[in-house]
């Protein structure tokens, strides 16, 4: 049986779970490609630390250039993370004409121009499945499955962590800090959480997606992103009061010459499947003009869960060497497009809002005269003191209404001496 | 640009959409694809009637043989259904060794042997991703982004017409009858309901997931099969109760050696995903050895869903054309598999048991005593009168049992002169 040579940059957890995987399910691949994908090189700085996994010694090199080199070698995996050293490699693979799979999304998020372009111009694969989603076939189902589709929209739970904490302070009644604490306790979130918890890591998948769902790369400077820093328990059970729960999504709309792209947390209606995305999964909506909605679910962090992932995207390279062909499916153009991103400013959404009271008579109606004065179209004003919260606040839900207008508004309610701290919103899912 | 000719046979409701969708994404297709999918032949035997598409009048023929020996077509699209005609053409398409894309499920399914065998043979692509799930890209996740895992389980909602009837039972309290009447009076039931309610199309498509799972054909004599009339209105509220919803699931398992299919109504708990899908949407429920569960959802049938899945498959046929290349993915083996099929009676599952009560004194105890007598493991036993319910019913939830020693015991049960009427149980899901 022919043999295709793969070599592995990165032996970190998800490298270790690519060696692992190939070995356990090698003798199953093989029969499902008509090849077999031979580990021919493992680089890494550190060749000593116990992986868990049984690798052959004399595959192991700090000399990731060699690997590239290697003419034995057919598919280059990168598994390094960070967008230095990993960027370095992908590009001498990818000048030497040699095809990369990578689950790097920060790299590609934010070098997408350079990275893809030289993919096209190499004339060469660049396969990207586990860089989100985790262990979910989404980008395959975007580029190939819906490929029929105008995208119309994608809304996504992208991140493991955010999502994982969100669930603790849904299910536990914890406050957002020993949420955090507990999921850096299990290891879903970094001991310096920002990449995740403040959204840029869900931006990363989301400008991803962005550029499947367009056809050509978005730039990271066309997201909104807000993290979930903010949420409290007391919004998290408000939510809960009127039927929702809070996510942290990420949200992209197509039109045809102008996109929106954005990353906050969202009241999610409980009827809706995303609300019962728990804990590390992740889910994609997709909404194409002929299929509908559709939704994909699964594990969006983990080892063996990610490792399956950057296997099948090994798959897709080695089918296509072994059929003689490649750049079947081109993975992302860099041809410019005409098409404008909508700042969240300027869109329009229904939103709840949390406004911290000091004392005081009738703060409910002066909360909702105030917003009626601004231009916010009102749908309910009700003083809490919700359990747990020893102050009250007002919270009001508002009907659609643009950003901008409201955000003059909570400034103006910010400043009034009978509001003691800043005023939150939270976008409703449109 | 390139051109690939495209013939479809049957002019239906289906081949009238994937028309429309050809029509509507042409050139955002052609893009992707780097080549014009043509629409070059459409044979069907009624000409005249109106499909609410347009199309070239010069197009239109009846005769199919014609289409499908056409030299300036490449990719024939069988959309007639039914096992004779269709079978007949696709069966000359794969010997003129032309790909062909079908969403056939009782050909494929019935005489799964002889046509994948047919297209090993001809080393022709088949390609039938809009014979399971509707717009779903399920086929595409199992053999392409799952392609690194073990398939350990499927389980899935394969059936709109059985999932809308359950909805309509379940939230506006229809009888099982009223419920039929109102899926055909929607055009979701054929006037002849069969197929659908007694969950042999549900097979079909279980036998297909199955034979994907494992690799080679399964037959349609590997799976058990149930359908649901026999689900009353006391069952759907007495599950939701105990907080599940019920079902028309498919489960495949495939182990070692051997495996299990079966279809039939199943107790979802209301914590799953599953038990959230609605109406005339589907949802299967993929486990791999590396993935965990993933689940993929979407509109289950109509016109321009199952359109947008049998366009994919042109789409990778045209790909694989475009870039040189056939049977990159291969379908589905021929080569026999040392494999059984476990039977139902051999499986052990939990079940919740209803027995109906003729009038006497301490029945529910009485059923209790029998079903351990004859080795039944019993969680719980309660007399209802539930709401509607004339008579009562006594409701009997059992530990994990051999389904031929359950059989045993509910055949002597309904045999007792304070039992009314048969007894009835359904399977909890596994």
């Amino acid at each position: 049986m022919r043999e295709i040579g793969v070599g592995l940059l990165g032996f970190g957890t998800i490298g270790a779970g690519v060696v692992a995987g190939l070995r356990k399910n090698g003798d199953l691949i093989a029969e499902r490609v008509k090849a077999r994908l031979v580990l021919r090189g493992i680089a890494d700085i550190d060749l000593d630390r116990d992986r868990g996994v049984a690798a052959d010694p004399a595959l192991l090199t700090r000399d990731a250039a060699g690997v590239i080199r290697d003419p034995a070698i057919d598919i280059i995996v990168e598994l390094i993370g960070g967008a230095r050293i990993a960027g370095d490699f992908i590009r001498q693979s990818l000048e030497a004409g040699k095809p990369v799979v990578t689950a790097n999304k920060a790299l590609l998020a934010e070098q997408g121009e350079e990275i893809f372009g030289l993919a096209e111009r190499a004339n060469t694969d660049l396969y990207f499945e586990g860089s989100v989603g985790g262990t979910i076939p989404v980008i395959k189902a975007i580029r190939e499955g819906l490929v029929a589709n105008r995208i119309e929209a994608i809304t996504g739970i992208l991140n493991g962590t955010c999502n994982y904490i969100l669930t603790r302070m849904d299910r536990q009644g914890m406050p957002f800090d020993a949420a955090l604490q507990d999921a850096q306790a299990r290891g879903y979130a970094e001991a310096e959480p920002s990449l995740d918890v403040d959204g840029r890591d869900t931006a990363h998948k989301a400008v991803l997606l962005a550029s499947l769902a367009c056809g050509s790369v978005v730039p990271m400077s066309a997201a909104s992103i807000e993290g979930i820093r903010a949420i409290t328990q007391e919004d998290i059970r408000n939510a809960l009061e009127i039927e929702h729960r809070i996510k942290l999504l990420a949200f992209i709309a197509p039109r045809d010459r102008e996109m929106e792209v954005r990353v906050h947390p969202t009241l999610v209606p409980l009827s809706s499947l995303l609300a019962s995305v728990h804990d590390v999964f992740n889910a994609v909506q997709v909404k194409g003009d002929l299929s509908g909605e559709t939704l994909y679910y699964g594990c969006g962090a983990g080892r063996d869960p990610t490792a399956g992932a950057v296997i099948a995207d090994v798959v897709d390279i080695a089918r296509n060497i072994v059929a003689g062909c490649h750049r079947r499916v081109p993975a992302v153009s860099v041809k410019p497009r005409d098409m404008t991103f909508l700042r969240i400013e300027e869109t329009d959404n229904r939103y709840y809002v949390r406004v911290p009271l000091a004392s005081g008579r009738n703060l409910a109606q002066k909360v909702r005269a105030l917003l009626a004065a601004r231009g916010v179209p009102v749908a309910s004003v009700e003083r809490k003191r919700g359990g747990g919260a020893a102050e009250p606040s007002a919270i009001a839900i508002t009907e659609t209404v643009k950003e901008k207008t409201l955000n003059a508004a909570l400034a103006e309610l910010s400043a009034r001496d009978w509001v003691r701290a800043p005023v939150a919103r939270i976008r409703f899912q449109t």
